[in-house]
């Protein structure tokens, strides 16, 4: 029996998404841009799944897009702002998801920005301040892109506080929600921000799926271009039962946001207290207090063994990562480690936890982990 | 019971395709990106699937990058290679999807290329002398991004033939071959073809996943920016279902090719013979000699039952188009007829077949057609 405790990176399907996609996958399969019965069958489909997902997010339908994934919907957001308010400057941190970070700076290769970066300190938490004085020496209208809450440590802005900073200066405001949507409550009416992304799989919803929230006072142009789908702002036949799973994990995560919550926090914090037992000298990277109850990203003294925790947990069958999976198969240090400055003669390992997961797998992992990271004392007579 | 012949718009997903991804929905949900247990099991299984592809259209798996489908596969051969090659030139064919035209469009809008049109003749054959001759005249690289088969009246050009032109003038050579893989045969080792694109829901895989072919010779940058993902050519989560399911539909599709191919040719001709024995005045757009086996472009002459015609077959309980699904939303005439001089006073329809049709639907729907289309004559005594 696997534990798995990389939720951050992609979540299990749940089985009732599963069952409302099926039905998609086996006779309801018009293109939804045909005008015949099985057409308008799928049509309706993803409209009903718009409708769903705006419901939840306190926004209209309107300014919900369905797009491939999480990283497709950062994208999007990013280059078509710059390009649609003609933005020489962006304002980031270097603590974004590789799909912010990537974009940015290949907009700046591209001579078509500027960037410009937020301090962070050591939890990864933004200095506003300096946020402040960033669109305030910027004359010109900029995008400010900040993550809602980090994938590797799982600090969590005030995105309220941000989106008011940048309504001040008439910024663009994006921010990459993909790990808390339908992890936390949205009231998009009500937060200043022009951008929020998700991605279905982080919320036990299908792979390959994802939207891109756009506020109705804001207007671009596609990045993908063809057909008339997703009202001209996002070519391509839709996926039907992406777009389906998406909805209904979005409904399940919100209808048992509560319940959810509280189960995978007693886990988070069982755990903490679980280590802080067995190992003295653990410390956890990113603020507890504010952050991800899925995330915890725990930090081990270096030495021979613990260099070697995350092959040997998976050896047990424990699945865990070093940082995002996105950038795992490389061999680079990471990105969000180097810049909230953590000791670099520590050993980071992310836990990350859904409502699949129990204390009893704590326990596990807590007992292998004691095996696997502590160097014996050397006992004097 | 419906009559399904839409299948140019999107085809059922075959049965042992689903049979194929519901595992990597069911159980086997890793990112493929994480290094543990779960994410080598997806990543083998993409990996395997990418091989497979590459099997049955003869390169190496090394020049397939899966995307979220046709569109963005052609999206991101014709940027990219104009923005890697800084070409100033493209030359296209008017009757292009618009997944090529609008990106070709915006291209030309943001001033970035001139677009030049090849000629077409009225059965939508390209004019290769024109084509030659305006890679003569322009004198830098160019683009030539042309269909391999035209998706609304099934026209099929020598993809080898343009191929070779655009070898002789240095060109980049994109295809558009979302109607064509699958179902006619691709030795691209020997075809002088840089990019071509797939869309597995064209041949009974699922929506929401297709590939670019990009031939090794060939060095872009990415359109979508972030993780390593598709060796750092496609950032976001793999969309493992949907790319497991493209392999085994394609699989399906090249082991099964003559047979299928024979069947639906055979329910092609029998239409249209049936049809002009019923309607003598029938004709067909497109070039029935050289064409997609699938499509079948019928033009009956305009009268007040036969404008209704779609839309008296939709109640009827059989599904047709009047020409792209992606379009068929709006309330444009078909780009394709207009191009081809198709006659303004006839009404086209587009039936599209599979594997899964019979004649004894074709007999129904032309039984149909005769209650739908035909004015009474006016009986002289």
């Amino acid at each position: 029996m696997r534990i798995y405790f990389d939720n951050a990176a992609t979540t299990a399907i749940d089985r009732e998404v599963i069952d409302e996609m099926l039905p998609f996958m086996e006779s309801h399969f018009g293109n939804p841009s045909a005008i015949h019965y099985y057409g308008r069958e799928t049509r309706a489909a993803i409209e009903r799944a718009r409708k769903t997902v705006a419901k939840y997010l306190n926004c209209t339908p309107g300014e919900i897009f369905f797009t491939s994934g999480g990283t497709e919907a950062n994208n999007m957001a990013i280059r078509c702002a710059v390009k649609a308010y003609h933005l020489k400057h962006i304002i980031t941190s270097p603590i974004e998801h590789h799909c912010v970070l990537h974009t940015t700076q290949a907009l700046e290769k591209e001579g078509i920005v500027q960037l410009h970066f937020v301090k962070v300190d050591e939890k990864g938490r933004f200095d506003l301040n300096h946020l402040n004085e960033l669109l305030q020496k910027i004359s010109e209208r900029c995008l400010v892109t900040l993550m809602h809450a980090n994938n590797e440590i799982g600090t969590k802005m005030d995105i309220n506080t941000v989106g008011e900073i940048c309504k001040k200066h008439n910024a663009v405001f994006h921010s990459d929600s993909v790990q808390t949507v339908a992890h936390f409550p949205f009231d998009l009416k009500n937060i200043p921000v022009h951008f929020i992304s998700g991605a279905a799989h982080k919320f036990h919803g299908p792979k390959g799926t994802g939207f891109l929230y756009i506020n109705h006072a804001i207007k671009i142009s596609p990045m993908i271009f063809g057909g008339a789908q997703e009202r001209n702002m996002r070519a391509g036949t839709e996926n039907v039962y992406g777009i389906i799973g998406l909805a209904k994990a979005l409904e399940i995560g919100y209808e048992n946001l509560e319940t959810t919550k509280q189960h995978i926090k007693g886990i988070k914090n069982y755990m903490i207290d679980s280590l802080q037992k067995n190992f003295p000298d653990v410390i956890f990277n990113g603020d507890l207090e504010n952050s991800l109850y899925t995330v915890l990203n725990v930090s081990f003294p270096m030495n021979n063994k613990s260099q070697m925790v995350l092959f040997n947990l998976d050896m047990a069958g424990i699945c865990a990562s070093s940082g995002s999976a996105c950038s795992s198969g490389s061999n680079e240090n990471s990105h969000v480690l180097t810049a909230i400055k953590a000791d670099t003669n520590r050993v980071a390992v992310r836990f990350s936890f859904s409502k699949y997961n129990t204390k009893e797998e704590v326990d596990v992992v807590v007992a292998k982990l004691n095996e696997l990271v502590r160097v014996p004392e050397v006992v004097s007579n």
